[in-house]
């Protein structure tokens, strides 16, 4: 057998794990034989050494078999789910996922909170009164089976090592590697059950991957550690550059989605606020699902059956549906459309306060994490995994990316809540969020949504 | 102020460690906020990025500051002291400390315990009846003045830091790092008050370093700190691909440096054994110390001098005062040299078995680790900390590198405890220690035993 410190040695030195080595570490991680202070030495000199495909493939599936492997083959369909690497105002999993079972498909969606500058869909579905995102194992089989989607958190069975090694990651500066964020988000992934998968990996100045080398990276080794580990598997690299969408909160955010579904405007401010890029990759993504589970044999098919079941009504159904299968209170969604969106933000003691533009211009960057820590400012996201989030506040915006703008026009919307949010704190968020978003004295080519397909 | 995370950051992304980080990382180490899973990945980062001068300067001025500094000055003379970076065999400080003590300084010695395959200065001494290695701090001040030397254990209030972090170098595959180790012994050297130091870095089989180049490395690092924390310092390169001397255990090394104080052949075992290795490295490294004091003016001065109080028996008198001060009885070395042996030996329950040679040729290669982890098999050793040692075994070499072998001349004594040492394990021991003595057809030339000094 091996000790814990002949592993870290074999990887402090540059060389290739072996499989027996990989699942030492892991099962010993779990018993305690190996110790967390040994496992954050193996974490860093992976940081610092690298993994080859075979050593990620490895480490992904003793992940995976450090916990519970749900067997989802008594639900009929082909369960094929979407991770995002997370991004500010991303909320596409709130309409994909109807989306994609109105199109036929079966979606087992185990989500995240929102942690540092993104968001998490947890939070955004917890704003829905009732909304229960902790349902047990044959809860969520039935209301799979039933709706076509369940949307819950991670349960604490599914992938135990991922959650041991994630903790150490964040506290011992080895967040950033490729093939630990590889086998944590595949490991999840195969032991919820899917059959294929759709990543979304962010890049841009508010994803993790700041660099479109760096997210090409990262999407290359998860499609080939997935494909290796039998799992149909594509990954869409799209821009991160500024908000998607132009909601950035969790209440606001599901408002936004709920725009999308059910086509109609429900915010309750006024403003000329633009959510096509979110409804646009959420098609291209459904569309890129029905095509890894072969339910559409071309693009074109695919996108046409995504954009049909968005635009009848379909999706919408399947979110109410879903909302009410879960606990939520539909009823609300039902409200006519002026009364959405209070009766979705009145428990919480909101007022706003809008930041104009100071001169003319276009917009030509916007400082996407730090909009995001503006975020958590106002109390709507988490430092830690502890801390409390305020579901109602946020952030709109009135422009995006090359939107030209004249002196005094809107340019975001600040929804706080006057009892936490002092004087002081509301004119840091303001100066901060200022700073974020840059003008320019002529238009700069805006970027691709969508960069590249991996397949 | 810092996060643990962005020291460890920094140094993950080989960037220079500032003063206030290092300092921030040892002090937070000690009160728990930096915690062993951090500091591990802060040591592996700093093993696979190593660390500059000034780093290494300022991690040692750390770690002598996270405990007591031993104040010596109302004691009258130099304190120096020497410190070897560990062999087999290597019993230089019994003779070395009283010698230098007889040649006018005062030598302040806190040892360690033997660990792995090499031998620690405690054991050795705690084979002599009564004798305390555990004094407390007035009365190692009052052997320290009126013998001029003492001999003790590491204090637990010098340098805690370094016990802290040793122990989880010992256990993440971070011990052979330069930086680490220069910090780890000097900040010892320094908080125990010593005015001067002479550094004996081993290189070759027997040595944790295995080649000239990493030992100059090391010794040229330990100089360069120590004169940048102002203590006058020089190491000495010297050859461990052979055991030093002939003997390696506890009581038999103690045996073989009283021969050497004496000027008497002790041993009850025949053999043609031969100490004047041992013998000459002590006097050179005595003689550094005495030029590090500035005591001698010259090397030649410097080596007459303590040739002549070796051999006048000033040193073995010494060695007595000291023993008697530190509670050992020191009746047993002035029994009659047929005595003296038997004296030491007799509370264990001993056999012997002697090796020999099966063909004829020339010593060319003793595999030196491997002789010391034969002395582990035996009991005289220890793989953890906790093991207990047999302080009457060991292995008695009849041969030096270089050494012509007649066939069925005696190669290696094996003195065991057939109590605890069954038929098989000696079968083991006899066959490994077999392997670890080569034998060649042609003399082949021997390795300087002092390669190189370094001031």
């Amino acid at each position: 057998m091996f000790t814990p410190s002949q592993v870290i040695s074999t990887k402090r030195d540059g060389k290739e794990l072996s499989k027996e080595q990989i699942r030492y570490f892991i099962e010993n991680l779990m018993t305690g034989e190996f110790a967390d202070y040994q496992a954050s030495a193996l974490l860093m000199a992976t940081y610092l050494k690298g993994m080859t495909l075979n050593e990620t493939v490895e480490l992904t599936r003793a992940m995976v078999e450090s916990g519970e492997k749900y067997d989802l083959s008594s639900i009929s369909g082909k369960k094929i789910d979407k991770h995002s690497t997370g991004g500010v105002g991303d909320k596409v999993s709130l309409i994909l996922a109807p989306l994609a079972a109105a199109c036929g498909l079966k979606v087992p969606m185990m989500s995240g909170r929102g942690l540092g500058h993104t968001g998490g869909t947890l939070d955004k579905l917890e704003t829905i009164k009732g909304f229960n995102t902790q349902l047990s194992r044959s809860e969520f089989d039935s209301v799979l089976k039933e709706v076509g989607t369940a949307m819950i958190g991670q349960s604490k069975t599914i992938a135990p090592a991922d959650r041991k090694l994630y903790a150490l990651r964040d506290v011992t500066g080895t967040v950033e590697c490729i093939p630990l964020i590889c086998a944590s988000i595949l490991s999840k992934k195969i032991a919820e059950g899917a059959n294929g998968l759709v990543l979304d990996v962010k890049v841009g100045s508010g994803a993790f991957m700041k660099t479109k080398d760096q997210a090409r990276k990262l999407a290359k080794t998860l499609v080939q550690v997935g494909k290796k580990l039998g799992l149909p598997i594509r990954a869409v690299l799209s821009d991160m550059n500024q908000p998607l969408g132009y909601a950035v909160g969790n209440a606001i955010e599901v408002i936004e989605c709920f725009e999308i579904l059910s086509g109609k405007h429900l915010l309750p401010w006024e403003g000329d606020f633009c959510s096509s890029d979110l409804r646009e990759l959420t098609i291209q993504l459904t569309a890129h699902m029905l095509e890894v589970a072969k339910i559409s044999h071309s693009t074109a098919d695919a996108r046409r059956l995504a954009q049909k079941k968005l635009d009848d009504g379909s999706a919408k159904e399947i979110f109410l549906k879903m909302v009410k299968a879960q606990g939520g209170d539909d009823s609300i969604f039902r409200l006519s459309e002026e009364k959405i969106a209070p009766a979705l933000l009145n428990k919480y003691h909101l007022k706003h306060f809008t930041i104009s533009a100071k001169k003319k211009g276009f917009v030509s960057k916007m400082q996407t994490q730090d909009i995001g820590e503006c975020l958590i400012r106002l109390g709507g996201g988490r430092m830690k995994v502890s801390d409390q989030v305020n579901g109602g506040v946020g952030l709109l915006f009135h422009k995006k990316l090359g939107s030209q703008v004249k002196p005094g026009e809107s340019l975001v919307t600040i929804i706080y809540d006057a009892k936490t949010c002092t004087p002081t704190c509301l004119k840091e968020i303001e100066s901060n969020l200022s700073h974020a978003i840059e003008l320019s004295t002529s238009r700069k080519p805006t970027p691709k949504l969508v960069i590249e397909v991996l397949k």
